[in-house]
């Protein structure tokens, strides 16, 4: 969580942060005061900016006296589409809170939520126009932007398939949250100037650390307290399967006692959830996808390793770090 | 409505014509067969391909012998940045028809609906990292996706207005309806080698003869039949009020019966909504949007005039002249 009114509390980049966030704010606009306000609070507070400290430290690695405008937007750009499938996701989860405040479309309506979302694509689009180098730059922008929805259709579509196995589960989180990880740290390595094989590295250690991200946000739905907590239930009323509930299907015992109950689909009551919660905690999936995410961030900080050393990367080590230590 | 086994149906253009369908249908590509299916369906059947159909005879009045794939896609792109913000509209409006089939959000739910126009921006986004000649044609593409949705917001935020007059519905119109067909217009001309001036009839063109559609449509939502149809009844009870209603309230006497009635904004009854057509249709209201679009009409054909005599301007021509006619 960053606050903005501290910036010297969040180390090396907390000043662009704060720049990051003002643009964000100019960019947010529209003839409707009240969803304008919405938004520009959603950009201001409860956002951990991740994508875009990720595109400033990557940049700051490779060249650390860089400070330019197209890095400050184009970090803002990555942070809008976030933003953008973020109010989303909630009009299709139904949420009611996002970011710690009430979600725009549980305050507006859905049918404002779905227009801005629309508009937050248009915004990443016009910062977009006045930052890309190339066509190669846009090419990449409007792939990364596919890939993404690509991974939440692909999620869709193998709902309530226990038959799944990890190839999906893996190709679904690269796409919906690892592809904007690799696209904050290719981009902002290529901005200050990166080799090739830089560039490489930054990308891969990107898509390693959005996929155990997202790998830990599995598991932390799983493990927290001894209740399911909400988005767990929610993803097992509506069929998508994450993480540790796949692993836990491929032990021959949890999967006999899994299967009816993951039968009943969206008839789930209560009690079974929690009845599933349990077979997946006593089947050992939790270390097994623990154990995964660690493999994935070990591959990330090998990648990390092949940057420059310095302060940067010393910092970028233990932001890593800490990512696989946090609670919900 | 086109019928794409029948390309010499459609004078001049139809065999672009199937090539634009057949372009839109080869980017419908997602890992959800049963979604790509009712994609294709859609980008297929029942559309009228004004859009695609507006670029490819303003190219072909400024270069009769134009034929490059780059035309076929920028006409592609613009109809599927229609098709992406028809799914979005019928999300919230929970249409279960559209195009005379069942609607994406019908079919599949709001979910996949909100993610397929999501897919579609990026199939437009990704066309136009192809066909885009410079900086400043991503900027009007991006520019052209923004005031859209500005106007679908605008139309938002005024929902329940009694005193919007019609500055503001031009405005929401400008944006959600004849910005694509600006656009369209523009990029036709422009890709054909037209001349600056040329380009600025062809947008103005454009502009002008989407407006006067947009109006027509909302007068025939009004005009059709002795009792209201389904969208005009959903646009009061929702609280958006167009150009018929607009203008019977600039009548004193309709506006003061009127004005007692739209007080009850979401609790109007079916009977309520059948008497605020009877007094918008006294009210001269009908006649008065009529000559509007007509103005807007007359507007569009002094441009074309502008531009190239020939067989291309003649059916242009004609073409406007029907759509002054046209019933739902």
């Amino acid at each position: 969580m960053i606050n903005f009114n501290a910036p010297s509390d969040y180390p090396l980049i907390g000043k662009q942060l704060v720049q990051v966030n003002r643009v964000i704010n100019q960019r947010i606009n529209t003839r409707y005061p009240e969803l304008q306000d919405a938004l520009r609070t959603m950009a201001s507070h409860g956002g951990k900016y991740i994508r875009p400290t990720i595109v400033l430290l990557m940049a700051r690695i490779i060249d650390p006296s860089l400070k330019n405008e197209r890095l400050i937007k184009v970090a803002a750009s990555i942070e809008i589409l976030h933003m953008a499938s973020l109010i989303h996701d909630d009009v299709i989860d139904d949420s009611p809170k996002r970011r710690g405040a009430v979600s725009i479309q549980s305050r507006f309506g859905k049918d404002i939520a779905v227009y801005s979302g629309d508009l937050l694509f248009t915004v990443f689009f016009d910062l977009l126009t006045e930052t890309a180098a190339d066509r190669a730059s846009f090419q990449r922008n409007a792939h990364a932007m596919r890939h993404v929805l690509n991974g939440e259709l692909g999620q869709m579509a193998e709902r309530f398939d226990i038959h799944q196995g990890l190839t999906n589960y893996l190709r679904n989180v690269n796409g919906k949250t690892a592809t904007l990880f690799w696209l904050a740290a290719g981009e902002g390595a290529r901005l200050a100037g990166a080799t090739n094989r830089q560039i490489f590295c930054a990308r891969s250690f990107g898509r390693n650390i959005g996929i155990s991200f997202q790998m830990l946000d599995d598991l932390l739905d799983y493990s927290s307290g001894d209740s399911l907590n909400k988005p767990v239930m929610e993803d097992l009323s509506t069929g998508v399967y994450s993480l540790p509930l796949l692993l836990a299907l491929q032990h021959a015992d949890a999967a006999k006692k899994l299967k009816p109950l993951l039968a009943k689909k969206r008839q789930l009551t209560a009690d079974d959830m929690v009845t599933i919660q349990q077979i997946v905690k006593a089947s050992g999936a939790l270390q097994e996808a623990e154990q995964l995410a660690t493999k994935f961030t070990n591959k990330a900080l090998q990648r990390l390793h092949e940057l420059p050393a310095g302060p940067t990367r010393k910092l970028i080590h233990e932001l890593t770090i800490s990512m696989l230590h946090r609670n919900k």
